[in-house]
């Protein structure tokens, strides 16, 4: 095992890209990607996608892509974990550089959602779900968050209203990050009054489905600091998973899989929830940030609405999140999403983020979860000085 | 960088599982795997699949069977390459045992591709093609093949008859394998008269879609040793793509990509084609089995199907292939078979084929491919002795 750096990244805007295919889209990322890279070549590329077999009727990817964008030969594949795709790539290609089995590895995650509409486009949302237990019945995963999200109002006397400033703070945020899909600002009265989607999720609770490409290049750490132009270390990279049905868990309202997955994590890279400070959680829905908050040690169990309430996640807060728009302002290509968290906290601790930027961020987490918390991939990310 | 063994193998029988959904057939497989392994706990579980969101509803496989087979919370994620899925499952299974992130992992490829049929399952089969500049023509996976086939029969002056000898000897060592699909013989007769399915391809040239579950599971080979049961030795595992449509190959007669991977195969084990006792190829069709033998360096370009029709392939040739029925005589459930393939190396490699035995194997290869050729997944396996 040796040190993994993030030594390149790159991303598409995130929105209806109806006139761009999944290829081109790709192409794009890496192709930012490899300009910061600037390598002399590649030994494998790692592609998370969720969703292209059903809506674009697209398989391998990996081969696809590997060719089209100039790198016939190469080893590649796809890694599929729902919506936590982008995460599980990104930790497949860090286990072949760490392993030493790769030096260079391109992680691409790429997802067009907004192609296809309708019933159509619920039925693939729905794969995410456990089909036989939950899709079989007309549930989805956004019904499935919508759950636990009432449960919370129970179990933690929370109102709708409650929720409101995770999606404010990542309206906020998104307003000034050029490739987020929403620049529009959010009010606690638009939120409230917006209309429901799986009640009680309404439409400024839920993360739009969208379209988009990231991308970043992993090398060994000791490569990227012979060469010194400052690369992000991969500090910590770690899995987990939990039943996919929300009724099999052990408790609806604990991320057991983001719990598990962040544990491991923090004692890889040899730091407590405090010494973290950004995060890019899974805000699919206001209740997943919410949970992930208090899954990942970030504040006590039941206390992630109200620290979000009391402005704890703001760029100026104790832990900021979603600084760049997180899935709700960003937008959420389903696949990508989770290579978007990677590159946006590498912005972040390089100090590119511009008015979005963290003061002093040096070490960041991103946490990348599939199926409402059934897969959980956190990675923690620090610069290397 | 270290050793990895194959400790333990299961396979469901292939078929037509109609009754039994994705997660039975995984757990029946792991289940078999597990008990041979003897092992207290597992690190990981890759699982390779090809369609299971487009002709079961279901996603996120890693975290489903991972809860389903009793290993819930254990990292799990699912490996997608086409028809190659399950090979990719064992090669990234590999990268984290190798790279010493894991210990034990466990890979199972599972697949039901004969719960629908008509233009659905023929749609998804296409995934496997370039949808933009294929699929969308009306080209299927099998019409690539009998493309091939085609140019094949023209370029080296074969005729139909002359591709009988892959699909008889398929047939004749499925005969006696009780995991295989088909336990009947087959005559050069039958094969000429078949009806068509994708001229010149024939229902006894393509291989049948069916349902089935394979697993294995793998350990460091230093733990394998000091255990000391005679365990099988990855001696090599290798990984290529080229370009997806068959039109952007350089030759639409050469499968560069399992050249590619059989090659470096090859240079990690230290060994030559000469060395290999016998080979699971991806017989799909039978132009990919001649196509493959060519490939991977057993014969002459243009010489494979000759060297079939010699009797090279059968198991007292001089290159047994689809020792235990191949893709045409066990079947072929997609992302399962390039795990069923690496099962049945290490049952000849073990001793323990019954009537299908390969006397003295010692050194087996195992090649999955995806999307014809545009994925290729070479492993070597090795008694450890």
């Amino acid at each position: 095992m040796r040190d993994v750096s993030i030594i390149g990244t790159g991303q598409t805007p995130v929105g209806e890209h109806w006139d761009t295919s999944l290829r081109h889209l790709a192409l794009e990322a890496i192709k930012s990607a490899a300009k910061e890279a600037d390598i002399d070549h590649v030994d494998g590329l790692f592609v998370g996608n969720m969703l292209a077999g059903e809506l674009s009727g697209q398989g391998n990817l990996g081969a696809l892509i590997a060719d089209f964008v100039g790198l016939r030969g190469v080893e590649a594949v796809t890694v599929e974990a729902a919506s936590a795709s982008g995460g599980a790539a990104a930790r497949q290609a860090y286990l072949a550089v760490a392993g030493g089995v790769m030096d260079f590895a391109v992680v691409v995650g790429v997802e067009k959602l907004s192609d296809v509409v309708g019933s159509a486009a619920i039925t693939a949302q729905a794969t995410a779900t456990d089909s036989d237990y939950e899709a079989a019945h007309g549930v989805t995963p956004l019904a499935i968050a919508a759950m636990m999200m009432r449960r919370y109002m129970h179990e933690y006397d929370a109102a709708l209203a409650d929720f409101a400033s995770f999606s404010v703070n990542a309206h906020d945020n998104a307003a000034t990050n050029p490739y987020a899909m929403f620049h529009n600002k959010l009010s606690v009265r638009s939120f409230v009054k917006a209309p429901l989607v799986a009640d009680p999720i309404n439409l400024f609770d839920a993360a739009a489905p969208a379209d988009g490409a990231a991308a970043i290049i992993l090398a060994p750490t000791a490569w990227a600091r012979e060469r010194g132009d400052g690369s992000i270390r991969i500090a910590a990279s770690a899995a987990a998973t939990d039943a996919l049905a929300l009724a099999e868990r052990r408790e609806p309202l604990w991320l057991a899989a983001a719990e598990k997955s962040a544990g491991a994590a923090y004692r890889q890279a040899g730091v407590t929830p405090g010494h973290i400070h950004l995060a890019e959680l899974h805000d699919a829905a206001t209740v997943l940030a919410a949970l992930s908050l208090e899954a990942c040690g970030f504040v006590e169990r039941g206390g992630g609405v109200n620290f979000a309430k009391s402005g704890g996640i703001t760029r100026e807060g104790r832990l900021p999140i979603s600084t760049l728009g997180g899935l709700k302002g960003r937008g959420d290509p389903g696949g990508a999403t989770g290579v978007y968290q990677l590159v946006e906290v590498a912005q972040q601790l390089r100090g590119q983020a511009g008015p979005n930027q963290i003061a002093h961020a040096r070490v960041g987490l991103a946490q990348s979860l599939g199926a409402n918390g059934a897969t959980a991939i956190t990675h923690i990310l620090m610069k290397d000085e």
